[in-house]
């Protein structure tokens, strides 16, 4: 069996039974030290993600919205600009709530707007923040517009635009969009387009990457044409996913871009070609708690409530399983992954004739996940830790903690 | 299209606007009240899973010790018992502190231990509880031994036997399970063996179940006698799963049954005809968003974060998806399943050529979910209902509000 460059001094447990390694968020100095399982953000790959697509945004001359319902963080989302809060995508009203909390006054709350929730929306717009809202009924633009006279505050609202069949939003030529625009328009709640590419995630090359960006764009655009045409006034033709804003060549016509996921990244981007393993920001950190080498399994106690369920590289060319492991510098363990889960157990099994490493009871390992979304979602935050001090052994600093939003 | 019993008026959003209907968990009143998605527990089927397998343990003659792990809620499992706390399993330490504050004094851990965390171990010792710990191999029992002995305090702690190759665990003939024995003696923790018949959650009929059951207890009691025989102590012999435990016919020789997930109960459960779908105690309260009808879609506002990732019944001979709508009062809708999910939106399609329900936007249903375990992750906590009670329209009253525990 192979050896990994793990020094045991790191994770003996040679100081069980005194106590002094309790490490809670505030104590804790370095990986060893806080119980497993837990989430870890490097802000290294984190930044020169961020600093990558706002690059690429400014190429393009499209400001960037981010969506922050990844990190769900408002320290995270510090990494973002340089200070002033910027424009930013949520995806419950939970994130509005706690970014508006945070000083975030212009707010994207991307999900069809479920009538139920307009007092909640009414409430954040009469302390100054600019909720958009989104939608794609004349129902639902029928309540807005109501709620918007009855509160006297004119909600903004985009009509949903659908280019691939993923899932909501009217097609540019659907007799609804300009049924839906009249009504908003009536009570000045009319904000524009948006568009969401969701099946560009199973676009598998750089062509059809590009292809999906294209006709995320020109569908967004063409409903705006057509709104414009009926003499609708439309400020906002926003489009975007992490794929697609990685991969559009022309954003004519678009005012924004969204993305959300490539803060973080996970192994269904890399597995698109849309980063770089190296480029994942996000982990989780376990501890291997017993072997069956009879199996070729190493058992962590890393099972699906720290991973989550998700999957999504199962249907791509590569599967990876739950995870890929990496030590706790974040260099992968090669052929060692997550090829299953319960609850709190997780199985490491080495692929494509790997050795199985030698990796005693209370060896540490970072997991890299499938779904950054889903993975940081079954955490209450992140440790986090700069890749570019790391030096190990010993295992790398602790620099803070970021807590997340909960809940809706 | 079919129309359902849904009464427009408990789900239509006539007041929105005025704020009169936020409702947060102290002002909620029936379950057209908070905002969506949230979980719900009916506490009638659940009193009668819990009184079922009660039943069952005494016909059986053997206690019970109920796995806390689906629900992770004090409120919960004082349903199981009629005021003084009883035996319990759980699968993290955090679950373990809250149980001991809430007055728990007999808990197991029945996660292998990582050495790590034995200074919580100590902690919890040291507060009175009988925390009893699992392992499977010597580095494991030296270094609970080692621990104790510096504590002062023997930590009890039962060895992992593998029934089925599930995950951890040695066979009761592996000769490491008298050495383990022997080291754990040696400071006094020897406290038992531990059987877990995972794999009957692929055992998909009554007499692979029972087959399972058998197994797991033959597993147990061999390891059990191969202890005593070699002059070991072995006070507890314990076996469990939702299947297994729903299905022993002869539990000679075993002193505890564990099961967790027959307090919810779920699709998977239900697929394997341990439980009725009725039986299924959770749910998530969903909102009808959209309509894509040149799909067969309806959209709603509960995703992959209120439902999990997890497609357990996927493996089934029916899969259920992400799972089964029914109406606020818990009936299902015929035919009509939760088929795709993201992080915020969840798909319903009609199956086998079902009618697909007229559900106007602001429609309210619950989500009856493939695995309790994984779904009630993703809530805080849960609006509380009894079936009993319920009359519809109006919506079911909302009890009281049960909290989580979570982290690690």
């Amino acid at each position: 069996m192979g050896h990994l460059p793990v020094n045991p001094s790191v994770n003996s447990p040679v100081n069980t039974g005194d106590g002094a390694r309790i490490a809670s968020s505030a104590t804790a100095r370095t990986l060893a030290d806080p119980d497993t399982p837990f989430a870890v953000v490097d802000v290294h790959p984190m930044r020169r993600n961020i600093e990558r697509l706002r690059a690429r945004a400014a190429r393009l001359a499209v400001p960037l919205r981010p969506h922050v319902k990844t990190a769900k963080s408002l320290d995270a989302a510090a990494l973002l600009h340089p200070g002033t809060p910027c424009p930013v995508t949520v995806s419950t009203l939970a994130e509005a709530e706690a970014f508006a909390d945070g000083g975030y006054t212009d707010i994207t709350y991307a999900v069809g707007i479920d009538p139920h929730k307009l007092p909640r929306v009414i409430a954040l717009s009469r302390r100054g923040v600019t909720l958009r809202l989104l939608l794609d009924s004349v129902e639902q633009a029928s309540f807005v517009a109501e709620a918007s006279r009855r509160a006297g505050i004119p909600l903004p609202t985009q009509i949903e635009t659908d280019c691939d069949g993923h899932r909501g939003g009217v097609g540019p030529e659907d007799p609804a969009l300009l049924d839906i625009g009249r009504i908003l328009h009536g009570a000045g709640c009319l904000d524009g387009v948006l568009t969401h590419a969701g099946e560009s995630y199973f676009a598998y090359t750089a062509e059809e990457q590009r292809s999906a960006a294209q006709h995320e764009r020109d569908t967004a655009v063409a409903a705006a044409e057509r709104l414009r045409a009926a003499g609708l006034p439309v400020n906002v033709v926003s489009v975007g996913s992490t794929p697609t804003a990685h991969a559009a060549e022309d954003l004519t016509g678009v005012t924004e871009l969204r993305a959300g996921n490539y803060v973080f990244f996970d192994l269904m981007m890399a597995g698109l070609g849309v980063c770089r393993v190296e480029d994942i920001a996000l982990s989780v950190v376990v501890t291997v708690i017993g072997h069956r080498p009879e199996y070729g399994w190493i058992i962590t106690d890393g099972g699906w409530m720290a991973m989550s369920r998700d999957r999504g590289t199962a249907a791509q060319a590569q599967d990876q399983g739950y995870g890929l492991a990496a030590d706790l510098a974040g260099n992968l363990v090669p052929g060692l992954v997550m090829t299953a889960a319960s609850q709190e157990h997780g199985t490491l099994t080495a692929r494509d004739g790997a050795a199985l490493p030698d990796l005693p009871v209370g060896t540490r390992l970072r997991i890299l996940p499938n779904h950054a979304c889903a993975t940081a979602a079954q955490h209450g935050g992140y440790h986090v830790v700069d890749g570019t001090r790391a030096t190990y052994p010993p295992a790398p600093a602790i620099e803070t903690f970021w807590e997340r939003v909960t809940g809706w």
